[in-house]
């Protein structure tokens, strides 16, 4: 098979990204060599910025350009309330509903004591200093409905009991435009539970 | 909505590429950001090798890092058998099948008056050329089986009359593994017509 080599190399590398197989890849490489070379250029530059302009902000571990990310430095956000999430995407998410005007808290992962993720690994002990520095007066875990992100939730609520913060953490129940008919036994039961007062 | 400006630039521009949508252009950025430098620096390379290292065959116009391709270079391929073709994926594929050991000729798209696509814009006078230079033998017409790709087919065929080359195209019919119940009628149609005696 007589592919020229910087193409095949291209295939190579783009079929390394997720969700993206030999195909597509095929298909994003020819589309790149048929592009015009600004529009090229252009994605090379956001993708190396990716690496070289950004770092981890120094308070919640979200991203950021500067040693502090935007949230943590705007004097328009709540401080006093602190969202804990597992990963950067997760801030993006609640962003994105514009419903949430206090801080975060990134803590990179969730406790997994089978994929060696154990407490030190993650940024609780950052969170913990944000703690005792005062300031803060609720914590919102937010972290995903599944076995190691209430397992993570649980831990950090007994850690977080010794310290004069109010602990939360985000509803479940049927989410919004769902079908009761189609959503599994778990989620409605937890709607049960969960029930509001009207 | 507060997404570092990187991010947000890298979402962008993934985003412009052929089936990558917000999402999954935000996935990759995501993806990207937690991968070591190494392997964002290779991405990056592979896809500016892709406008810098290549170009176009001078003979056959498919891709080359040289002014002919492999392909046009090797001695091992029958350069009296031309394979006419529309695009250079599609030398990968049939390049792939390692079936067919002649030459190509990339006619950069095919004949489609509505989006002013005349036989000037194709490589048509290049092929023309190639015949007139003599050592062909025989053009196989490989254009895609649609509207567009049969009126090429049927221009060159009323061309290349003129010159002492036999001219076939590729046959159709039901795909290998493919099921007869489930074919369009127009394939039953072309295979029933294109039967071969046993």
């Amino acid at each position: 098979m007589l592919i020229a080599e910087p193409l095949q190399r291209a295939i190579d590398e783009l079929s390394k990204l997720p969700s993206i197989g030999k195909k597509t890849a095929q298909r994003l490489a020819l589309h790149l060599l048929k592009s015009d070379k600004d529009a090229v250029e252009s994605l090379v530059d956001a993708i190396s910025a990716l690496k070289n302009d950004l770092c981890f902000c120094e308070v919640c571990f979200n991203l950021s350009v500067e040693e502090k990310c935007d949230i943590c430095k705007s004097p328009k956000r709540d401080h006093s309330v602190v969202c804990v999430v597992e990963e950067i995407s997760d801030v993006i998410a609640i962003e994105k509903t514009n419903e949430y005007n206090g801080a975060y808290h990134v803590l990179g992962g969730v406790l997994n004591p089978l994929s060696d993720i154990t407490p030190d690994k993650l940024h609780i002990g950052e969170l913990i200093k944000r703690i005792e520095s005062g300031g803060i007066n609720e914590i919102i875990l937010a972290l995903n409905p599944d076995a190691e992100g209430d397992a993570t939730s649980l831990y950090l609520t007994k850690i977080l009991k010794e310290y004069p913060v109010k602990v939360s953490r985000i509803a479940r129940g049927l989410p919004i435009g769902g079908d009761l008919e189609f959503a599994d036994p778990a989620t409605i039961g937890r709607a049960f539970s969960g029930r509001i007062q009207l």
